[in-house]
């Protein structure tokens, strides 16, 4: 036995007794007569003591040569602390060394372990094993098994089975791309890992498991934005015999009950908002809702006058900005550079001044009057103090980019604050969107969603007016989970696939194993899948995912850790019926 | 809402209650003026009652025409039942229907959906959306879940930390063979799946976590032997600051609490035996202990005969059969032809009956005396009754010849019972095993396994003697855990690699970023890890794990219900800078 107690649980009751521990030293403070070592481990810090009245010379100076992030066992009696430190857990006693080896010894480690480093994040994870030692990282990792926990036994309670769906399935070249895994024992053959268990869920329900759920690595081979990872992790849920409504209350209480038990939160019933909605007054499919600024729509105030850029747009739209008229010539011309980067792409920005005395004062003063600019204001909700600024253009783009601001200026002004919860549910989602690259619709959430009841014969002729019973769950502007009611029918299933552009012949290859299912008593069935790196990050009230996640991949999808992907030998490749291109 | 009840939860208390439930057509009974439909779901079923008297006469006739596997939803009235059933959690009541809706039909199944189907393994497998409708198939996914809640939440209490490890790692050829994974994104570069979480959860114990553990999937691309599969879950577990009996001591825990939770089943300190005691006593290194049937070494009593068989045997070795003296003549040559199969591959047995008179009747009776086959009697613990078999050769091959027999005996006789629990800790394992295709040694466990302490200078002149911290926990004959303590420096982690015939840069490429890590202060760490197939096979008193597999697959690694591996397209090959060879 190594340690008879952790470095966290030490305190006063245990003066006198004789301990053993075991862990990395933090630092040491050598005063000649006098010698600190600060012992850590996972649980916490203990001070180590050791005096030159009472410590043997040659282990003083062992103790005094200690280097940083050193191996170390001590043996001791705990006695009080001469100064107390009430913030640390242990900060009443220290121990009085009396043996003392050295377990392991360290190189000096490339960055500091403490909670702010000094290393930058290419260091940091590349030496992960040591990034993880740090308090934040530690902390969020137990953090992300605190809310599994919590999610597996609220489902467990609630009767959902965890089942294991494979991992080595086969490639659906629908939705992202799969990155597959050549079978030696099936020559040309390859499996693919899953994007999502989606259709064993739904097999799992045609085989009566009624609810299911499981926490699994799921698989995309795209280009990498920021904070995307190839591997991520949903709860997977799928539930039989249930509509649209049972999905929303099961896991408005799944979500309420992590609030309360993570975070100590209660919330009431969760606010609805269709799609249709959350785009007109948020420009978005994902509203932060826990600030105002929604938008006010303009074409009916602002249009008809002198000013063409408006009259020819589409959509004109604004935002009151709460005080920000207190932004100077030169902060305002700095939004509208922002908002000109092509990430956000607006082509510029009327802006509104709204003035204490009841006044107002715009860029476009020569086309606007007193009085049409109060019906800005109160069309946008703006007060006395207020900026509002306004874009203009194709509306699709314009929303989007006035979300873009709108989510900008709330950082800014603090609105976005990471200890308050709003959460909501975004429904009636269309079930088609148009891809402008392939020039056709697409699944917007995958083939398998049901459109809504009686919608099924709009597809010939209004396919982007479909609703779908599919929905999402927003939290804090995020999207933490979505799902929808899926089809459970051969025939529906054939023609969804059929106007999505599947052959007959495709369709069967992939998926004839589901329609087939469904051809033996499928139960209507529906679930959703929550991103359980964002939703522990957003639960954290931090933003990113990687901070989350023991062993993340950089933005090329490498582990610049332990050096992967690498060259594999011939003769690995061989057995796999494969060669690598010239290119490559 | 598609049901206010479930199939398995009405009783005498809800008579009167009118009640909307759902499932699916288990049978239907038609007797003209009444009509009985089982109503099925994964909670139980519940009979419905149509009567002429009761109900419209469109109604019944649709219920008497109903298919099995029709799902459907019913409203009624709960009534008492005539004739109860007291085997069935719902036999008290039946629903008088009122309201009835076919919810989806269904094509006649391949297989009756009974606890006793009628399918066999193959119909089974590709239509497994409908076997796990059976309720042993379904009953095992539920218990598999109950087994893993059990273990994430004692773990959870002991302070572990689940972490999730990556999926897309490096391929290391050492050990089993990897399935690779190419990086589109890194052209020419692979990822492999892993064969465990190993060096991860090392990094782990380097990076303080102190206490991990992970229920995950694992993949190994072996030529798979009957109840292996290519991926396959472990309870994955690790711990610093701890020496092998911390680890012994945790995991009985862990063993001991699922035995009592799961199984009702108390019971005492699990026993110990070395890895030499269990070859010697047993010819296994997983022996079954819940019956005797030891081994007894007879070579100082049947050797220096004139019977040359035995006396040019490294080893002559006998069990005793439990009243196995009453085999005929023809059973004993059936067992002999057993034994002879090339699965166990012996040349042949001789065998000593030990007759109720105290005498004894041997196959080799011209070579030895009452007394010398008395003294086999005593060596081997026959009693009167009783057949000793022995079998002799070189030690290590009529070893397991005698153990396989001595398993198929105990199983003849009944004496392996499901549920019987003899769980058994195998200790000191040797570190090397040599390997006759390499003509090399290979680490019996893995490469980071630690020697004994003191014995790591043997490595040069005696390697085959060297033991490890390495253990076994051994249930019922099978293994279901194993582990060791780990090297923690990186001269003696580099020693191993060297021995084990790594080139410097063969170990630094694959290894280089744990040695690494051990120069940064590693702790003293070990762990262990479970096979959850097989443990939840065997705490639900089975041998198969397919049966506790949701989606297994075959023998030949295929998934034959979605007829996975399969073709890629030629674009998908082409982006991830592959072709095939010829062969394929």
């Amino acid at each position: 036995m190594y340690r008879t107690h952790t470095n966290g649980e030490l305190n006063a009751s245990f003066i006198g007794e004789e301990v053993t521990l075991a862990g990395w030293v933090q630092k040491t403070r050598n005063k000649g007569f006098m010698v600190w070592v600060d012992l850590r481990d996972r649980y916490g810090i203990t001070q180590l003591i050791f005096d030159e009245e009472r410590t043997p010379k040659k282990m003083m100076l062992e103790a005094a040569n200690l280097g940083r992030e050193f191996v170390i066992q001590v043996k001791g009696i705990v006695i009080e602390r001469e100064s107390q430190n009430t913030k640390m857990k242990t900060g009443q006693i220290e121990i009085l060394v009396s043996e003392f080896t050295i377990l392991n010894k360290s190189l000096t480690p490339p960055f500091t372990i403490e909670d702010d480093t000094d290393g930058g994040e290419d260091l940091r994870m590349k030496y992960r094993y040591l990034d993880i030692r740090r308090n934040p990282v530690r902390e969020n990792l137990i953090f992300r098994h605190k809310v599994t926990m919590a999610v597996r036994n609220y489902l467990s309670k609630e009767a959902f089975v965890e089942v294991e769906t494979p991992y080595l399935i086969k490639s659906t070249p629908e939705g992202a791309r799969d990155f597959v895994v050549p079978s030696r024992m099936n020559a040309g053959q390859f499996y693919a890992l899953p994007q999502s268990p989606q259709t064993f869920k739904q097999l799992l329900m045609v085989g009566g498991m009624d609810k299911y759920f499981q926490i699994v690595k799921c698989f995309r081979d795209e280009d990498l934005r920021s904070d995307r990872q190839p591997e991520f992790t949903q709860i997977d849920c799928e539930m039989a015999f249930i509509d649209q409504e049972d999905i929303l209350h099961t896991f408005e209480g799944l979500t309420r009950h992590l609030l309360k038990e993570i975070n100590g939160v209660d919330l009431a019933a969760f606010p609805r908002m269709t799609y249709d909605d959350a785009m007109q007054k948020y420009g978005n499919d994902k509203p932060d809702i826990r600030f105002g600024m929604e938008f006010g729509e303009l074409n009916e105030v602002a249009q008809h006058k002198d000013f063409g850029v408006f009259n020819t747009a589409e959509l004109v739209v604004g935002i009151a900005v709460p005080g920000g008229n207190k932004y100077t010539r030169k902060e305002i011309d700095k939004l509208i550079d922002w908002i000109r980067r092509p990430q956000v792409g607006a082509l510029g920005m009327v802006y509104c001044r709204c003035n204490d005395d009841g006044s107002f004062k715009s860029s476009v003063d020569k086309f606007y009057s007193q009085e049409d600019l109060g019906k800005w204001a109160e069309t946008t909700g703006a007060n006395q103090g207020d900026l509002i600024c306004i874009l203009s253009g194709d509306k699709n783009k314009v929303r989007a980019q006035l979300s873009a601001l709108r989510m900008e200026l709330a950082e800014r002004l603090g609105l976005r604050k990471s200890d308050e919860f709003a959460p909501l549910w975004v429904i009636d989602f269309p079930l088609l969107e148009w891809d402008e690259d392939s020039k056709r619709y697409h699944a917007m959430h995958h083939p398998f969603t049901s459109p809504k009841p009686g919608q099924l014969e709009l597809l010939a002729t209004s396919p982007g007016e479909v609703k779908a019973n599919a929905y999402d769950l927003v939290l804090n502007g995020n999207e933490i989970g979505g799902g929808s009611i899926r089809i459970h029918d051969k025939e529906t299933q054939a023609l969804m696939f059929d106007y999505l552009g599947f052959t007959k012949q495709e369709a069967e290859a992939q998926f004839g194993f589901l329609m087939d299912a469904f051809q033996y008593g499928a139960p209507p069935h529906g679930g959703l899948a929550f991103g359980l790196d964002r939703l522990v990050a957003i639960l954290g009230g931090q933003e990113t995912i990687r901070d989350f996640i023991a062993f993340p991949k950089n933005n090329s999808g490498r582990d610049v850790m332990i050096d992967a992907p690498a060259a594999i030998d011939g003769a690995q490749l061989e057995e796999l019926n494969l060669q690598l291109t010239n290119k490559s």
